[in-house]
């Protein structure tokens, strides 16, 4: 008998089982990198049997895309609220910061991005729909900054700037990963990433929207 | 009987041997990927004895290495001679645009970066090595850019500037692979990354430099 006053207990536990699947597999894929976790280690790591997971999710890749989604939902913040005059220069350090650290807490996307998205389509075309509206919420903020006049660029800049802003965001834990004697990367490579983004924007603010930019960037390095 | 006057004709043919090997393996390797050709493949390219090759190059790791120093010779010029006045910013333009270029020609070790340098401990060696001497002669060249007027940065924000720059110009080949429809990358694309490389470097410089250095920059847009 369906019932539609009481919450269902078997869609709550169901609900939770799944949470708990996903945010497992988010941290193992962190940990160790996508490639090197089976589904049979997620189930172990809960103590859950392989047919169980298996209920939920029918393979890692249908697990990924849901993390996917949970990360692009995450940073798909709305910037429309984007104030002209001296807020605009926060909101964009801050939407910055945001971006940066969703990366950092869903990195396992990224270290292995080449080979996650040639061998899935879907995330693929969802993760250019992502770093298409992030790139127009990075040059929309830019845009409300121009007409506060506390940055100086024109649309060509802008566009540019947005487009290099994305490249450094995506790239920079691999590039960290890469330089580093390390194999992995650490939080610290995160606040480092800030700061080079931030040094994107910086040249082509004046004034004191540029000084508060460095000052705020400055912090990252500490 | 050692012959130290006529030019031995077995070295010149080896030479010459282990030549074509480099070209025909860095010719396969940029147009299908290096994980995606065997030896083997390029030994018959060639019309050439596995056993032949391998008389040469042990494996594919090895004909990696060569061809990765082969790049870095490339890219390894001095740019001690840079000039103060007019033409450091010419210098500057002349030296991302060579790198860019050189990183086209052997784009098969950028498109699958991460991949050479876990297996290779070597070649990752090699690669920070001359991501560091880039960095140095980037910034040295900044630096001759600011003592002519032509650019006001800090050091702080030059070493920033030399940072972002390896970055893009690392990794725009997989960024527009990953943004495009098709797989891989076109010569197009090389001009759109010298573009937002050149973009990096613009809002540091002042006056002529500034417009000089836009006007070279739109032409990679055509």
């Amino acid at each position: 008998m369906p019932n539609t006053r009481a919450p269902d207990g078997n869609a709550i536990r169901t609900q939770r089982t799944r949470e708990r699947i996903l945010a497992e597999s988010l941290r193992l894929f962190n940990a160790r990198g996508e490639p090197n976790v089976t589904t049979g280690q997620v189930a172990s790591a809960l103590r859950m049997s392989p047919g169980n997971l298996y209920y939920h999710f029918r393979n890692k890749d249908q697990i990924v895309e849901h993390l996917f989604e949970a990360f692009e939902a995450r940073i798909g913040v709305d910037p429309g609220e984007a104030f002209d005059g001296p807020a605009a220069m926060e909101d964009l350090w801050l939407y910055l910061h945001l971006m940066l650290e969703a990366i950092w807490d869903y990195r396992f996307l990224y270290r292995n991005l080449d080979d996650l998205l040639a061998r899935n389509r879907r995330l693929r075309t969802g993760f250019n729909r992502m770093i298409d509206a992030k790139t127009g919420t990075v040059a929309a903020l830019c845009e409300a900054l121009v007409r506060s006049r506390s940055m100086r660029a024109s649309p060509e800049e802008i566009r540019a700037l947005a487009r290099n802003v994305l490249v450094v965001s995506t790239y920079w834990l691999n590039f960290q990963a890469l330089r580093g004697v390390r194999d992995d990367v650490s939080p610290r490579d995160l606040g480092l990433g800030a700061y080079q983004v931030m040094a994107l924007v910086s040249p082509y603010l004046v004034g004191e929207a540029r000084a508060h930019l460095d000052r705020l960037s400055r912090d990252y390095l500490e």
